[in-house]
């Protein structure tokens, strides 16, 4: 059982900076992303897109603020969870909660805050009869292993840069590449759409379009495609189909906590601490919903801060904290580092 | 008279920010600021301080964190009124607002954001008896000139670093320099405590402590002080008396324009838009209070981008406004610039 002060559901950029205000109040933090990394949206989908409304940023890589925000939280020590996804909560008698995910790890501390961004980012899926029976068995829409299409026949189907992207790099493991898309226009980065191009010279892509795959056929495992051409269709024998149509945020189990929804997001008392309808859980970030709610990081930040003045009060009801500045007392970390503005000398003159 | 959408009333980072949120609405602002450049507290008190607790900066000084805003905000082409106070604020009929400064400078908006920070930062003045009558006829507590002094005798009292480095400033211009302080103890940075140690001994610096100034003599102008050592008085001589004990903050004459105030702040709707009690006008950053207000920059951005989007509606109540995120849409600036994120391209593989 992983014990902390505030879990955190969400680490993107405002679960993160959750981190450092909590640790200012000598709060531990943990977090749970299902994503891989840390960064949430800004690290998985657009890491080298210029963000413009970050406050004293004229300009910043998403990436960068997501390693800008690791570095400024990493005397706070936080512990990750990350390639899980939070999945069921249960309140104890004390008023705290245990947190499991999906692969069971559990995880118990008496304040729980939901930065969950738009949710956990799901692929979006074809609408083909009989979808559900070929998952993992010939049909996936996340490549998580590319040796899995050595040697092997592989349909594709999208038209951005996933699709685009893959389709170069199968090129030199599967035995066949066939690229399908509704449309004869693609949308992606210029080197990779002329790559794609070259490529289909060379014979090494076959591109179809504009087509899509229409029916799936096999006996328990994928083995063949029914693409329709124009009007017309045609069988295409494949060991595998990869649909690269997106990603699409989902709330996900959360959904099923007892937290009020609304429009697909949480709704928080933005009077006070954004906290929700159940006490000790908060919902901080683009995950939530309030009157004039703006889906900003730099909101996030704000509604951060607040939520860890309400927890500490929440963890330590008979203590009083006085806030201090930053730049008066500096930082302690909880790795025994500590910085801080150079200080004035008090000095007798004789 | 200057016409506006959005007249803000403080320079500091809260007030800047909000004139890059205001810009991304296509609203124009103005700013007033008693100081003589735009930042604040962050620029005139601590430029080389550095903060922590700015979101995405593990380290930032002050006054770079002022440079970075006033670049963000460049494509919005803000206009400034510096070095003058907003005094009076008049209500016109058809709601809009003609903000008066110390000087005659009148602005015109439809809405106006108080951004005024802990207020306006006024010297802290020693209890004499007819301190008033030698204001500026002897007794100065800012060195706007220091060419004032040349040749001249001069006190300066206090013990800080505004002390230390006014003295040793002066050790080369006036033609006799006194400082006095209540302690033999002065706080400030190393190297001016050892400068003034130094230019004690030189000779150029007459150092008396721990004294204080009792009186202040003379016909019209500052002609001599009476100066407390232990318990025994003497005379001293001098053209200037320079007492530098500080900057303390005051609201001013916002205090007297109607708004609800609570512990000299002003008091907001953080419900939705940080407005205060007058329609029309908001408080935003430190000068505004709240259930669970928090005095940190960060908090003040947030407050800001929300207030722009009231301002919005309230300008314009016919349309609906859709927010867009800059990292899709990139960022018009008023000056004719355009910053966008490298788009992809959208081309046919034949």
């Amino acid at each position: 059982m992983i014990k902390t002060d505030i879990l955190i559901i969400g680490a993107g950029p405002t679960g993160l900076f959750a981190v450092f205000e909590a640790g200012l109040l000598k709060l531990k933090c943990h977090l749970i992303d299902a994503l891989p990394q840390p960064g949430g949206q800004c690290a998985e989908i657009y890491p080298k897109k210029p963000i413009y409304d970050i406050p004293g940023f004229p300009e910043v890589l998403a990436g960068d603020l997501v390693d800008n925000l690791m570095e400024q939280i990493k005397p706070f020590d936080p512990g990750f969870t990350l390639g899980e996804r939070a999945e069921t909560i249960e309140k104890q008698e004390d008023g705290s909660f245990i947190v499991t995910t999906n692969k069971g790890t559990k995880h118990h501390a008496p304040v729980v805050a939901i930065a969950g961004g738009l949710g956990s980012f799901e692929p979006r899926k074809p609408l083909l009869e009989n979808l559900d029976q070929y998952e993992d068995k010939g049909i996936s829409y996340i490549i998580r292993d590319p040796e899995v299409y050595r040697d092997k026949r592989v349909v594709i189907a999208g038209g951005g840069d996933s699709a685009l992207d893959w389709s170069i790099f199968l090129a030199d493991v599967a035995s066949e590449v066939t690229l399908i898309h509704r449309r004869n226009e693609f949308r992606g980065a210029l080197d990779s759409v002329e790559k794609v191009e070259e490529l289909k010279k060379l014979g090494k892509i076959n591109l179809i379009t504009p087509a899509e795959i229409t029916k799936l056929h096999g006996n328990g495992h994928l083995e063949a495609v029914t693409v329709k051409v124009d009007a017309e269709e045609q069988l295409l024998e494949t060991d595998h189909f990869i649909p690269l149509f997106g990603l699409s945020p989902k709330l996900g189990p959360i959904a099923n906590w007892g937290l009020e929804i609304e429009k697909n997001a949480i709704k928080v008392d933005n009077t006070l601490d954004y906290q929700t309808n159940i006490p000790g859980i908060y919902a901080i970030g683009d995950v939530n919903t309030y009157p004039g709610k703006l889906k900003l990081i730099l909101c996030g930040f704000h509604e951060a801060t607040l939520m860890c003045q309400s927890a500490y009060k929440r963890i330590f009801p008979e203590k009083r904290y006085v806030m201090k500045y930053t730049t008066v007392s500096g930082i302690d970390g909880f790795d025994g580092t500590r910085k801080e503005a150079e200080k004035a000398v008090i000095k007798t003159i004789n």
